[in-house]
């Protein structure tokens, strides 16, 4: 029988962060309050912290993607680890074999963490258990994305950034609006919100862009933005690919925007308070306007700033475990 | 009304470094003389200054050039600030506005520095205002090369290396030779040169490579070398980018090299106690004879040298404003 | 005449590390002593030493090996030097003038040592002597792989891996295995193996895989394996290159697996304590069988950690110099 919890040792701490599906309550908010703590850091005039020094953190990506490795490069650098960045051509490690060929090799070099970002689903899984068969504890993997699957950095900065807004979950109603059917970050923000106690939750999309089975994930799912938005506390927006856009799933970007983009109007249906978030990078005129991504309720950019703090502290908590 | 000097805050101070245009002289010696005092750094067996310690710096470059992001690279670790680099895919970013949202991101991110290199004329400047104008002071731009437009770093470090050898500018005959037309180097040595006084600047070059209105930037033009070489003291020697050679501006590069190659010959017109400059890389046998490249009046690899102490000044000028 | 020893300097100290071939064994023994003191610095909490602080360490990999350009990154960042990674296209550099215009610019940065990869044999000996001619001393460079020619730092971390595991090179039997004439980790093993005394070096391969002038080396040459191994204390493996499986010097990979592949019953041939090497990425099926490479007698793994001390030691050992 697989454990239930893979990535919490038997002290029940933090051993890898890759999902947060089936994270305790208790252990996201322990996250949040230490990311708390480093937010003001990034502030000062010296951002320096000496809690990974002499650390060795491995940027591993399968799959490209310089905005995410620049921020856990940033993140890390805070903490005054040594990052090595390794981009992994997929096709040089199609096979699994080899894929774990090459963590060991990097495990051998006394590697303390792994930031894995990979094309399929499942594969940082797959290296945290290889690494607690062989070596247990030696190193700590952070899922950074992993196919459709899951985001939990993602999903931690949005609730951080929830939290400083809203102060509470429990009385929120929180709209995820587009392309849920291939989002890693609708997934964590799901699970998230949801165990957090958010309770309500909604998602919006069209049909073609939202799976099966989202009711029993616990949310409530519309395909009239106008209805699902009305009250919403906290908006988050998701990225529509450019596959899609040209795709059988949709009929084009205009008619999406038409039905699906967040304009001032539509945003108008949500509490007076409401803020609107988006993981970026934003497709403007796409699923959001320019208005509104520059307004006054978005909070886009403190997703950004907190995302590092965040990064920061599920660091820092792997290292003490 | 545009400001005049947008890279200068309110108090005068440097602010953004993005051409030598309109940059006070008393700022341009300010400069020098602080590099100056890194120009020993490099030369310690501990090359390391605790100046930007803690801060980050993004070399942003939209445009490829490992020579340019290692000089800066270097700078700024010797400075012992936290470097990330990025090569950004213009592609990406065709559009001005998601150019923009990398910004954002990058300045959420609490960047401090941002050294921009851009094919595009004015992207550096674009970038400067849109801090200024969202986040002001809290993150400085050098421009690290912007189309034809300028290059004030090179043309700070070609400022030092010439007070180096002739102590003062305002004895000075100085040659600029070569493809003026397209080079960023040029047009930031002419404004630097005529700011510091150099009662002579002269440029050679054939009149397809020579851009109009040069006469009104205060230099003398000629289209015969032998000519303008005579008695010089400093020649500034410009790289014939490749793409020229088989263009239609030039017959071909064996052409060019007769005429406007500088020879042992040609270089005997100059005063005896001429340097020769360059600010690489050198296409040797097409505007520079390899007996000239290394021969004793040649300073070339000195400007290599000063350059890393020039953006050390750079840096830590604008990191105090 | 040229100097025999290039990378001896008057006192007879390592000022460049380009090949094993003439290294005196004492330098051998002192390296892989030094490598000792720092085996346990991996394992520490900080990992780190200051003996490089403020020194630049150059990556400079013409030839494209993230795996060997991360041990040499990860050793210099433990010993506390800035490292900066270049890979240089070695098309922009197809002329030897202008790669040593690029090298004259690296070392008038102040730079501090050069780990250079470049397919071409000889070009880290090109690049030293030219240094040597010029800016004798200031820079340090260690060959990182040279063509077919040599790779002393895979060559001194097999023979640490070695005296690890047996204890003292003069009792034993050394079979390095496979594609011995495109191997410059077989020319580097077998010269270091017989400078330390190993009293009987075997080579084996099928003869297409052979080259010429073997005897003269001082090594036993075998096209059986099973004859080969019999009695071994220890087998080098090497890695069979892709590009030669489908090439007229091999009939296919699964033939190649048959005759010269090391499964369990081969291995039950050498010494029952014999120990398996290999310089990897291991090709699994092809020269080696998984149940080889993840038994017991495997120190492969063994073989990526210690190499990470020897890179320390010998980067520690030529900034002393």
């Amino acid at each position: 029988m697989p454990l239930r919890h893979p990535q919490l040792n038997e002290r029940g701490e933090l051993a890898h962060l890759l999902t947060i599906e089936g994270l305790p309550r208790t252990l996201i908010h322990h996250i949040l309050d230490t990311a708390a703590t480093f937010v003001g850091v990034s502030d000062r005039e010296v951002k320096k912290l000496p809690l990974l020094r002499g650390k060795s953190v491995f940027n591993l990506f399968f799959e490209n993607s310089t905005r995410t490795r620049t921020t856990f490069e940033i993140a890390a650098k805070r903490l005054s680890a040594d990052v090595v960045n390794l981009n992994i051509n997929t096709s040089s490690t199609s096979k699994g074999e080899s894929l774990l060929d090459t963590i060991d090799n990097l495990v051998a070099m006394h590697a303390d963490m792994f930031v894995v970002r990979h094309a399929q689903s499942g594969a940082p899984y797959m290296i945290a258990q290889h690494i607690d068969r062989t070596r247990r504890g030696e190193v700590h993997v952070i899922n950074a994305g992993d196919g459709r699957h899951a985001h939990p950095t993602q999903g931690l900065l949005d609730m951080y950034t929830i939290r400083h807004f809203k102060g509470d979950f429990t009385g929120l109603t929180v709209a995820v609006v587009g392309d849920v059917l291939h989002s890693r970050v609708a997934r964590s923000d799901i699970h998230a919100l949801t165990t957090l106690g958010v309770p309500e939750v909604r998602v919006i999309g069209p049909h073609t862009l939202l799976p099966g089975g989202l009711e029993q994930m616990g949310v409530r799912v519309y395909t009239d933005m106008n209805e699902g938005l009305r009250g919403a506390d906290v908006i988050i927006m998701l990225r529509l690919q450019n596959e899609r856009m040209r795709g059988a799933l949709l009929p084009s970007a205009q008619e999406y925007f038409k039905h699906y983009g967040l304009t001032p109007e539509k945003l108008a249906l949500a509490a007076p308070d409401c803020i609107v978030m988006h993981p970026g990078p934003m497709n403007r005129g796409v699923e959001i306007d320019s208005a509104v991504a520059d307004g006054p309720q978005a909070v886009i950019l403190d997703q950004v700033t907190f995302g590092i703090a965040v990064r920061m502290a599920v660091m820092s908590i792997l290292a003490q475990s």
